[in-house]
């Protein structure tokens, strides 16, 4: 895995956070995935160890969880 | 301010996140600041909202803060 992945659920509060991030690292750098649109992908973020979004996997595998919009539980409901 | 602050107090735990991150913005785009040796800078970081670290407070004072180490009041005490 070379980019990072960036998890979340379309959090409004955490928007324009999200976008600071995602332009700091670069945008080319970054996998934006929708969870609430691509519930299909849960489990993959499950898997990385992602418990809540919005969350970062870095490319060493690292999970950065920031702020807090949602628990994974709550993309699934 | 053009660069992002990282703030944080050596949570252990948290190192090898910490130095994902950093390593993915660029390490001469942060400025890190260990607020357990310099707890002078405290208030600053309160003021930028940061409430536990590690925190990382974007260029455009965006707080986010980052899994979570400690809250700021256990690194006053």
């Amino acid at each position: 895995m070379s980019k990072s992945v960036f998890y979340h659920a379309g959090c409004p509060v955490c928007v324009s956070a999200e976008e600071d991030l995602v332009n700091l690292i670069g945008k080319d750098q970054v996998s934006i995935v929708h969870l609430g649109e691509n519930q299909s992908r849960i489990p993959e973020a499950e898997q990385m160890g992602v418990k809540s979004v919005p969350a970062l996997v870095t490319p060493q595998g690292n999970v950065l969880h920031i702020n807090f919009g949602a628990s994974l539980e709550d993309v699934k409901a």
